[in-house]
């Protein structure tokens, strides 16, 4: 006999790339690598006086088991929050809280996934969403993806020739890795594609709300009339990702298996943490605090692309965000950006190289620069040492 | 193509008895079913000061992102606190915090388990340990348990005749749902048995410093040579279950892989609850704390077992737990504790019927009573009424 794994853990591989940007913790390190919240703006004096509003009015209930669900009021602010931000359309008792989005991946993969089956993506994709589907052994496809989306006519052209697909994963509000936010018209057309060949889909939005500009587009959702899309979305950007307090919001018939899942999977989620979060947006004005937060990384954003604009070689490129946390760079061909790193962190500078977040192909002229998680002048500061590398690269 | 769910979605059903149990939820319900802590016992007042203090010197960190492998000085006093009371001897760098021990649970099936690989589990078993596994499309083999534990020869005979068992999950600490703990001589039997054949196994331990009298038997993982044993376990029921903060204990081939399941899954356990319990045993002694709720639990066992035994007809058996949280119980050949319990909730007292902790067998005349979460009175006027319907039951 002997000890085996399951043959899902031969693909569980610690990543070289996360190995070489441990050394980011380091104080004197500019780091656009991370997906970090800028700290500054976490509402800790008002969260304080949360807990302790909780802990004095429902402690014991506040830390006894509670239901797989969550926590009631908290589900009512979601159901009309995502209703008024994002039209989604999704009555509380479809709201499922989840630790982290994270974990809303995670069971949907359970959900869907047999070995072998297809999840289609956008390319790039954000690679911790890769992660937790790769656990359940498919096989991704790649949908092209220009700056309004997924294009359709070959994601149309895929759906026809392809056995299997059973998810389509999408992120279409400043997307990680690219910052990229799809059209309405796009919007409408994958939804309508979408119904046709009745494909559940993802559509994770944890940076929706963080627009700089512009109005917000409607959700995927709620183009969605057979209850195909799958809302999943977070306060880890708009108010904190310590807490680990994410959600779903799906149609009854995933709704009750995805309940199911988690019930397995950790039984429900810290009662107190959503009782505390639901207590802050009683007391307070998350409103105001996002818009905060809006101001703060807008200033960041605009540093970032100021100084990449004036100081990178002319032949760089990358995209213009509106919102979000992230934009993307691509190297003229020739450049390895994994090379790229290791020569940047010599001078304390950190991106994430591009290669990860696509899960079949390999192209490695692309990096993500965060801007949420550094001051105005260390990003001038760290852009200006990556456009001195990139010009002694050759 | 359409909507199609993974197979092993077709095994996740809503239980039936869980939608009797619904109804327990009203106040004038004597409920042995949970496996609910006493909230009058939750260190309510304590843990308000460890939150303001974590917020007050160090809010920031505490709400954001942390390590997938939890907050270090956690891990120590873990490290520290399984080698005291169960002789288990890991380095800090060796935990893993995770959502709760069920979220341990699907861990580990997710590490071993392909579908039509082998559990063995005590005969019955927890319930929603055999949920966790279940979604990796396991079979189960109940291996024939004693008032010691396991039965040695029988899993030799097993160990000897089965191919693919994959995994050994065991509670030898007043086990859920038996309430029985197994001799040290059985430990010991085992650990040797699983290292000639090299099984990974779980310990599962939520409730081994819930000891009324007697002392703490060593962990079987203390007899481990071989670093087979995964010892998992909790706050849950020696602090609260709300906070979701477990961990496991486990060799460093198991510990990479556990770690990189983690990350895919949920990235990390909330930071500041993490921090708050560490700030919590940093300004309290919880090793009074668990007194307290020893000494509340030993009184209510007393309660459930006097009553029993007086007013039970005597051709019920049930066992005579040292600690934890549960009693089991068997009626006579001809008994269904379904229609017991159907019986009992017309009367306003609900408890588990024992079949679901059985994964094969159906057996349909045991069923589990929970003494920690009613006071004594209440106990005593439920077995009274439980004494009375299973009076008339004929």
């Amino acid at each position: 006999m002997g000890v085996a794994f399951a043959s899902r853990v031969e693909l569980l591989k610690a990543s070289e790339i996360r190995e070489i940007l441990k050394i980011t913790v380091r104080p004197e390190v500019i780091s656009f690598a991370g997906g970090l919240p800028a700290p500054e703006v976490f509402p800790v004096e008002e969260l304080k006086q949360a807990a302790i509003r909780v802990l004095d009015e429902s402690g014991s209930q506040a830390l006894q088991y509670s239901t797989t669900e969550g926590y009631e009021p908290l589900r009512r602010h979601i159901s009309r929050r995502i209703e008024a931000k994002f039209a989604v359309k999704t009555a509380p008792e479809n709201i499922l809280i989840t630790s982290g989005s994270q974990q809303a991946l995670d069971f949907v993969g359970k959900l869907f996934l047999d070995a072998g089956d297809v999840v289609l993506c956008e390319s790039p994709t954000y690679l911790a969403a890769i992660s937790a589907f790769r656990t359940y052994l498919p096989k991704f496809i790649e949908v092209p993806t220009d700056d309004d989306g997924m294009v359709i006519e070959e994601l149309a052209k895929i759906l026809r020739s392809t056995g299997r697909v059973k998810l389509i994963y999408v992120i279409p509000d400043f997307q990680n890795p690219t910052g990229r936010t799809w059209s309405v018209e796009r919007r409408r057309q994958f939804a309508e594609l979408i119904q046709e060949f009745e494909i559940p889909v993802v559509e994770d939005n944890p940076y929706g709300e963080l627009r700089f500009e512009g109005v917000i587009p409607p959700s995927i959702k709620s183009f969605d009339a057979k209850g195909l899309v799958i809302f999943v979305s977070t306060f880890s950007k708009i108010f904190c990702p310590g807490m680990r307090i994410g959600w779903i919001a799906a149609a009854e018939n995933f709704f009750e298996k995805l309940v199911l899942i988690k019930q397995g999977a950790d039984l429900h989620t810290s009662s107190i943490s959503q009782q505390e979060i639901a207590k802050y947006l009683e007391l307070f004005d998350i409103d105001a605090h996002v818009q905060k937060i809006i101001e703060v990384y807008r200033r960041r954003r605009d540093a970032m692309l100021g100084s990449i604009d004036a100081l990178f070689p002319a032949d760089v490129r990358h995209t213009y965000p509106q919102g979000g946390l992230f934009t993307w760079v691509e190297l003229p061909a020739g450049y390895k950006s994994v090379e790229l790193l290791k020569r940047c962190l010599e001078r304390n500078v950190a991106f994430v190289p591009g290669d990860p977040f696509f899960p079949n192909n390999q192209i490695d002229n692309t990096l993500r620069l965060n801007f949420s998680n550094m001051p105005e002048e260390r990003i001038c500061e760290g852009i200006g040492r990556m456009a001195q590398v990139i010009k002694e690269y050759k």
